[in-house]
Order: C-alpha cells, then sequence, then structure tokens
C-alpha cells in the first residue's frame, strides 16, 4: 500500500464530464488499495472569467488581496465537484480549501509561497478510509488572509503536500502522456521517456517543455519527492521524475533530450569599453525594466573593446533595442544591433557530464544541416545555440537524428 | 454618524456595472459620514450555474456538505469585486468569507443556523476606516465546516450582523423601491408604505409579497432589528419595519395591505368520523410527503361527520388528491373533492385588532363586487379568504379601494 498525492490540472476538469473522469481514476487507484490525497486547480476557463471581471472593476491594477480572495473560488468550485463525484462512486471523500487545512504562505499575494502544511486533518482522512480532495494554488496568511501562489501554482501545492506527507510520489495528471525527448509537434518520432532527472526536467521545461512548473519541479528536488507526469485522458506510465543517483544507468543515455525556444531575439553591443563593471552597466536597466534576460555572452575584443550579447524574449525586443542606444551613448558611442528572428535550440543530458564531444557532435551535425550558429552557450547538463529561427525545425530533428533519440526510451 | 449594514441581493450584483453602482452607493453612504458593513449575495444566475453542476454530478440527492463548499463561492466572487469597486473608488475596504470572521452556525448543512458572530475583526476594520464587505448566505461549524443558511439566507446574515454590531439599521437593497400596500402589477394605485411593524411584514411576506426572507423579518424582530427596505437601482427612502411601538399611530391605519397567493389549490374532505386524532391521520401523512399546507379549516357537520378542508400550492395538487384517495378509503369512504383554480387573498393589519368590523367590510366589498367566497380564515392581523382564482385581481382592487388604499402612504 502506497500513498499517492494525485493532481488534476484544469483542462483534466475542465467539465463535469471530465470531473466524472477523474473521479474514476481516483476510484482505480484506491481499488489497487492505494491511499490517495487529491490536488486540484480551477476548472479550465474558470481563472481567466474571474480575470477579466477584476479587471473591468480595476483595469490599472487590481488589488492583489482581492484578486486571490476571487481567484481561490475557482478550486473550490472543483474541490466540491470532485468530492460529490467520488462520493456517487460509493467512496467517502471530504473536501478542502487551503485555508481550511492551514496552508500556511507569506503574505505575498499572487506570488506566495508556502510555509508549512498542517496535515493533522488530511492524516485523520486518510486513516479513516476517506479520501481528501484539497484545492491547490492557494493558502492562508497568518492572519488567515487568503492568499494564491501565482498561475500554475497547483503543480507546487501537490508537491508541497506530497513532501508533508511523506507520500510514496506525487502524480501530476495533464493533456499530455509524460514528457518527451523533444516536441513531437516538430519531431513526429519523439519518443516519451520513461524516466529524467530533475536537473534535466528544470532544463526541458525552462526551454519550453511546458509541461511542468518549474517551481514544482525545483521544490520537488529539494525534498526528495519522486515526481510523475502523466496523462488524465489516456492509460500509462508517464514520465517519473527522479533524483540522479543511478549514475550506471545515466550514462547509458547521455543526451536526455533536445529543448528549444521559439520567439526569442538576440541583441549585441559591439565595441563597449573591456572595464569591471560593464555588465552590469548595461544589463542593470533592463532588468529594471522587468525583461528577463536569457542567455548572456561576451567575447573579447581586440583592441580593448569587447562584444556583449543576449537574448530576450521577442516582445521585449523593441524596448530593449531603444533603451539600449541611451546606453550605447553613454558608453561612448557603442554599436547596437540585434535581430529578433532568432531560436534557441538545446540539447540536454546529464550523461554529458562525463562525455566529452557532445557539444562538438552537435555543431557538426547542425553544420552539416547546413545550420548557422550565431551563439554558443553551454552549462554542466546542456548545450545551447542560437540559430535563425527559420531552421529550428530542421535543427530539432537533425539533433533528434544524431543523438539516437527515435530509439530512446530514456533511462528504462 | 450612524452604522448601517447594507445588504445587496443577487440581482443588484448581478453584473460588473452593477457591482459598480453599488460600490456608488456605498461611497454615497461613507460621504454623508455614517460606518457601513456590507453584506452581499452571490451574483444572480451563479447561484442556478453551481446548483446545475452539482445535480449533474450527483442527479439523485447531492452531498450537502459538498454542495455548500460549491456554493459558498458565489458570495466570495462578489465580496471580492465589491470590494475591488470600492478601492477604485478610493475607499479603504476589505472582503470577508463567513469563515474569516467566524459565523459560527450549527452544522445543518444547506440549512444551517446562526450560533454567534465574532465581531472582532468587523470592528477593527470600522474603527480603522477601511469598510468591511462581508459574503452572506455562509458560515461555518465548530469543525470548520463550511456551512450555507439556505436560499435568501443573505438576508438572515445581514440583519445578523446588524444584531451582533448593533447597528442603527440594517438597510435590504433590492429590486423594489418597498413593501406596498398590494402589488402594483395588480393594482396601479398601490402605495409604497413608509413603514411597517413585524408582524405586519410577516403576513405579507407570507402571503407572497416576495420582497424579504421571512426568516430575516422573524430575526429582526426578534432581535429588535430596525429593517429598510429600499431600492439598489432608484433613490427613496423604501420601507422602515419596525416594532409595532406607536399604538397611536397604529391605529390610524387599520389596514396596511392587500396581500395575496395565486398558484392555490384548495382540497376537501367531506363527511370524516368526527373522532379525536383525525386531523392528524388527514394531514401527517401530507407532511411526511414534504408538501406544505398553509390553510387548515374544519367545519362540524350535522350528523355526527365532519367536514375538513385545507390549501397547498397548487404544484402538489395531483399528488395530495391521490393520497388522500387511499386516506379516505381508510376512513370509510369519506369524500374527496378539490379545486386547483383557487387564489387566497388576504386583508393585514396590526391595526385590526382593535377594530371589530374588518372582517364584515371586507366580505361586504367581495360580494358587492360578485365574488363567492370558498373558505375564511382569520387570525390577530390579518382576515384570509379563498377564492376562485379568475377572481383575484378584481378582488386586490375592491378591498384596495374599500379600505382607502390609494390614499394611504402607511402610518407615515
Amino acid at each position: 500500500m502506497a500513498l499517492y498525492v494525485m493532481k488534476f490540472g484544469g483542462t483534466s476538469v475542465g467539465t463535469v464530464e471530465r470531473i466524472r473522469k477523474v473521479a474514476e481514476k481516483v476510484d482505480g487507484m484506491l481499488n489497487e488499495g492505494h491511499q490517495v490525497v487529491v490536488v486540484v486547480s480551477a476548472m479550465s476557463g474558470e481563472t481567466n472569467r474571474l480575470v477579466d471581471m477584476a479587471r473591468e472593476i480595476m483595469p490599472a491594477v487590481v488589488d492583489t488581496r482581492e484578486l486571490d480572495v476571487l481567484l481561490s473560488t475557482g478550486e473550490q468550485v472543483t474541490i466540491a465537484l470532485l468530492s460529490m463525484a467520488l462520493k456517487s462512486l460509493g467512496r467517502e471523500a471530504r473536501s478542502w480549501t487551503g485555508g481550511q487545512i492551514r496552508v500556511l504562505t507569506d503574505s505575498a499575494h499572487s506570488k506566495a509561497r508556502i510555509v508549512s502544511i498542517d496535515t493533522e486533518r488530511l492524516r485523520a482522512d486518510i486513516d479513516a478510509g476517506c479520501t481528501p480532495v484539497v484545492a491547490g494554488f492557494q493558502g492562508v496568511d497568518d492572519a488567515g488572509n487568503i492568499t494564491t501562489l501565482g498561475r500554475g501554482g497547483s503543480d507546487t501545492s501537490a508537491v508541497a503536500f506530497a513532501a508533508a506527507l511523506g507520500a510514496d510520489e506525487c502524480q501530476i495528471y495533464t493533456d499530455v502522456d509524460g514528457v518527451y525527448t523533444t516536441d513531437p509537434r516538430v519531431e513526429a518520432r519523439a519518443q516519451r521517456l520513461d524516466q529524467i532527472t530533475f536537473e534535466e526536467m528544470l532544463e526541458m521545461a525552462s526551454l519550453g517543455s511546458k509541461v511542468l512548473q518549474i517551481r514544482a519541479v525545483e521544490f520537488a528536488g529539494n525534498y526528495n519527492v519522486p515526481l510523475r507526469v502523466l496523462s488524465s485522458f489516456e492509460p500509462g506510465p508517464g514520465t517519473l521524475i527522479t533524483y540522479d543517483n543511478e549514475e550506471d544507468d545515466m550514462e547509458q543515455a547521455v543526451v536526455s533530450g533536445i529543448a528549444f525556444a521559439r520567439d526569442e531575439a538576440q541583441v549585441t553591443i559591439t565595441g563597449v569599453p573591456d572595464r569591471p563593471g560593464i555588465a552590469y552597466s548595461i544589463l542593470g536597466p533592463i532588468s529594471d525594466l522587468n525583461i528577463v534576460v536569457d542567455m548572456i555572452i561576451q567575447n573579447v575584443g581586440a583592441d580593448g573593446s569587447t562584444d556583449f550579447t543576449f537574448t530576450v524574449n521577442r516582445d521585449d525586443y523593441q524596448r530593449v533595442i531603444t533603451h539600449l542606444q541611451s546606453t550605447s551613448d553613454e558608453l561612448g558611442g557603442a554599436a547596437v544591433s540585434g535581430d529578433d528572428r532568432v531560436a534557441k535550440l538545446s540539447v540536454v543530458g546529464v550523461g554529458m557530464r562525463s562525455h566529452a564531444g557532445i557539444a562538438s557532435r552537435m555543431f557538426r551535425a547542425l553544420s552539416e544541416a547546413g545550420i548557422n550558429l550565431r551563439l554558443i552557450s553551454t552549462s554542466e547538463i546542456k548545450v545551447s545555440v542560437v540559430i535563425e529561427e527559420k531552421y529550428l525545425e530542421l535543427g530539432v530533428r537533425s539533433l533528434h537524428e544524431e543523438f539516437g533519440l527515435h530509439e530512446s526510451k530514456g533511462v528504462a
């Protein structure tokens, strides 16, 4: 007998019919003799509906305390309906809001962090053979104000409950059946991975495989909660995300997947005086504008000057360029150039650590496909390049082939 | 400076635009230097939407604990939106769910009774110049389970808050601008009453003037909370519902209004043996079917038998008749007859107590209008008759004229 936290997202509980299907899935797990705590999101569309009303009332700055009161009703609707659905299957079930089981958070409304969870009531339910159905995404602060963890925070809630309860596994049910070697829409031969490490998952997630919230993966990694991504709609084992604790297996699969990000823009400022503090004087103001900078690359120039390149989301491109013109003037006329039609392509794999040559294999494969590399950046478990966007699909397929991912089923 | 509880029902907060109007009304009250606690219902249509989803999941018996979790989200949405609307007007405001301010109720889910209210937080808000916006209709039981007071319970919540806070007045904002001498759709010359007693209001409400929940009026009467019904949409003083403590004024207006109920059905069982327990043997089974019986009249017959008549809602008529056939067999072949096209017409007024002759004036006026009386029933402050439904409008107008209500403005 194992204890599972089963988390179902908005699409999985998007209609009454789907809520019934979720109840059947939970029922099936109970039939196998396991214990279950269910965590749910708001029905899909509901959060947007509520946010729209809030914006209509407060078009400028929405009050986040009240927004949290408003949005937390979304999950509350789902927990009630799912508990009813379980009861109609003859199961004992009970719904719990974040406030009722004291999911204590800080007071940062709309982006709160979980401080602690009181598991007493959940334990009592489980021990009594009653399945608790818990609202994800929400909590209360010290003063009893309702807080939310921000969009997608339900994944984080689920991991937090699994950690607090010492669950055997935290299962995240989504509309995909696992993590793939790359996006199947780009490479039809992409394979589902049976297993992936937390670190790889973080790289895959942040690079565009939007299966799981990064924050939830980090949280699971920190608390060593085995995390499994699987489909709400189809049977299958999904992908297990675990600690990198089986070095032998890991070394076999050098590369786990090919991640990519479209809609990138690249900005270069050349002829910058090469002196301490130069990176901050360029990037500080960008960061103050709340623009997220992704890759940052600095090259030593020939004549005591340096070239400085970074990437941002395409939507921020014009603002960045405009802003850099003035920075450039301050820096004595450094030239600003850029391209807003680029994409990032990455090879990810824990095995890379002990295998030299992954980068050069990657570069050769792309070169043979006739793809020019604009930027290169490497980390412990990934190599990323920036290329012209129009070559993205070709690049993904070339690398998927090069690293034999068609046959791969992860480290199974 | 006075403290007002202002309660807005579902229609008054039915859209974002209307919520903004409500905020302006509250703002106006604050501008006059008063203190305000706002109590709100769910946006109109929301409760039905939620109930429909619950029924879809549990068609047979809906779990009331979970139904309460579900329905209580309705008010929670409204308090958040209204607080935002007040803030955009530059007012300090804060929303509170029933659970957050511990509106303690018993555990009778979906029809809970309020046990106590912790006013500490509301007081702190008011004293700090912040307007509390409270969810009506909901509370929590001892164990922290969410409860609801049943449909329309928001009026009761408002009165309870007013009583607990010692408010100067509890104002119920609705889609009508007060209590009328009769339904203006039937008699265009119907007059708004400036004032009415709790007892009269109870009779008017139970007889079809669906302005206020009966339970709220009883509650207000018990706790001596001055209650005012007024329009959310139009200015005006509305109708004040108070204790009958000004006998002099009361005696002037003998009759306050003409109430009526359509959709009634009358059932008669004749030739029943006149012995103890007979009423129970007839009505007990009806009550067990959860059918509400309104008027009950028993007449002594000539030959040791008796005739027994009562009225029910028209929707229940067929069930009652079917059921009575079998009762009749048990009672030795008493005859069952009935009519499902009748209506009840009542004259209501506290002044009646000290004025004989109201009943006979009523009967004469109806007789002159050619209306036959089927049943007659009287109480301290009302006289009711059952007539053929087609004569209802004629009857209302005749009585409105007879008692001079065209000129009346209540006891003002």
